[in-house]
């Protein structure tokens, strides 16, 4: 097994709040993320993929269809988006970054398979400090 | 003369739109930038110094002063917070980054001015490709 | 389970020796390592913590709470100091980034604990090219 | 067990191709990393050692000996050269990261072995966006 | 007036001789960069853009504009090739880092000057801790 | 006019006091960096060189003689060392990054000159966020 990684960067909108609680509660635990204008980050999504090597290519599997299959299926969903009301599997859905890694997982996750590799990881960089990595369950 | 330069870091919203114009002419021009619900980034902002060295300390100015004047006028009033709706100085402007840099040039040169420094620089990153410098007029 | 990630970052010195070796002996090993007069970086600490998302917050762990536990715990008490002679949790113990990044742990683990998480690694950068991870036992 | 990490970097050329295949099968799968007068890259390499703490210095291993290691039988074969032509180690084998990286992994770890320590990783970053890892068999 | 900046990356193949010398004198004067069979590194361009900000758009020149003149008439033409024998505007002219810059500053200056804006440097960096600026004549 | 940079790297401990200062009011003035004990940082040394292309190799100055240069007359010098009291030439100085600057701009301006070559810059990153660019008198 080898592990292969991608990096994708998209830049987004969002707003952390649980609709079932008062916007005094929302401001205690979400602090300045509850902003309800908004507030947003440049994300940047690493995709790291596990395989055996193709012996007719040295490749674990092209990075260039990795490199689409993550555009086409996610970062074009996501860039320049509000994560909070533009984006399909987002919807009803908190925004954090926790919760976007896991939905990008399912997303990514069968569409990998069928290109004999394995997803291992979808990590997601907040900021520059915060970040979360998903490895399925 | 020497230059000292201070980084400091917010993530906020916005939206490029010219109010006067269509939103199909917005879209042609502004592109996903326009998107009304607003998209986001995490801004670098890099401010410059110059000025003489302090005999008694071998600072031009105190960074730790430099780095409240940033925070305190500058990037609390942005971080976490949307650019077009949320930003007393910027309110009827474009938040491009450009008009962004100009406004931060504003609130920053008379107060570094009172610590015996010159404002030389107002550097704003918007993304690791993007980024914009503003010297004054 | 998911991961959550939260960087910070401090300013030491520190030497390296052993008090049981000669100052020749201490030279071989340690090299410029070993300067009695001290030499310092810039550390970069990654702590990661690994949980399930709570259903109230899509958090694993609020990240502003994991900071303040870093901070006021760990980074306040060695930035700006003296590894070897400032910090009480390294009082008699080697000052390489192995033994620092294992102290680390210890001080951290119980107080993620209390937050229905678990510490899963440290990480301390001590140059661009040197780091060193630790998993716990 | 704790894990320690050194990164080296070096600069090469290189061709993605299969030779049992025509030009046009190899320009459809390697697309532009096919072209026959080679392109190339700056690679950095990270390596990640594990084991026990030595209690006479505090270190897994001295960094400066990994180092030596990685320089002398890696970085200085690879820098500067061109990955198909120049290298004996890669002489008949496809040059993309993934078998790059298996073939480091082969002349680290039984060096590594003789400094009471573990190969763990061999990572390869090929562009700011493509990587590989390799953890053995 | 106001700098706007924007970077796009490139990853190529060069050598760096002198058609004039002897191998030998090549080889003391370039060191391993003479290697005939070419080496490589990943090319990061910053070109840096200045002008008067339009009033209808807060932009001193669109960044897409900007990038799409990059890429189609610069990027396109270095990315994934050999400088030596596969860049028209390159013939005949050495690799270096230097006329490389200068010979990018030739096609981009008339094509800016189209959109009101005037190209102000164009920045090369061949590593991480090499660099080159050219701001015209 | 063409501009060339170099970087090296360095890391040193150092402390910031006034002799002629009590200690209460050092503490005021330097804060943390005060510290008798002395902390330390991980210092990025950037030299920017400027001058004509030679005809005969496409360099304003060989970039390996400027790192050996650099190397010899200041980092080794410089590096695993104590500031405030290893260091010939700032002997009797402020260890501020700005005096630190400027008397690495005296050592390195006569070396580069021997080179048909100007030096235009010393910058000196002290941390991610701070750092200093002193381009002479």
């Amino acid at each position: 097994m080898i592990y292969i990684q991608r990096k994708e960067r998209f830049s987004a909108a969002h707003q952390l709040y649980n609709p079932n609680w008062s916007e005094a509660k929302n401001d205690e635990v979400f602090g300045k993320c509850a902003n309800k204008n908004f507030h947003g980050h440049n994300f940047t999504l690493t995709v790291t993929v596990k395989g055996k090597i193709n012996p007719d290519t040295g490749f674990v599997m092209n990075l260039v269809d990795l490199k689409k299959i993550i555009q086409m299926h996610v970062t074009e969903k996501l860039d320049h988006k509000n994560l909070n009301t533009d984006v399909d599997f987002m919807r009803g859905k908190f925004t954090s970054t926790e919760v976007l890694a896991m939905e990008i997982w399912k997303i990514l996750q069968p569409l990998i398979a069928t290109h004999q590799a394995i997803l291992h990881c979808v990590r997601l960089d907040e900021t520059e400090n915060n970040a979360v990595e998903y490895f399925g369950d």
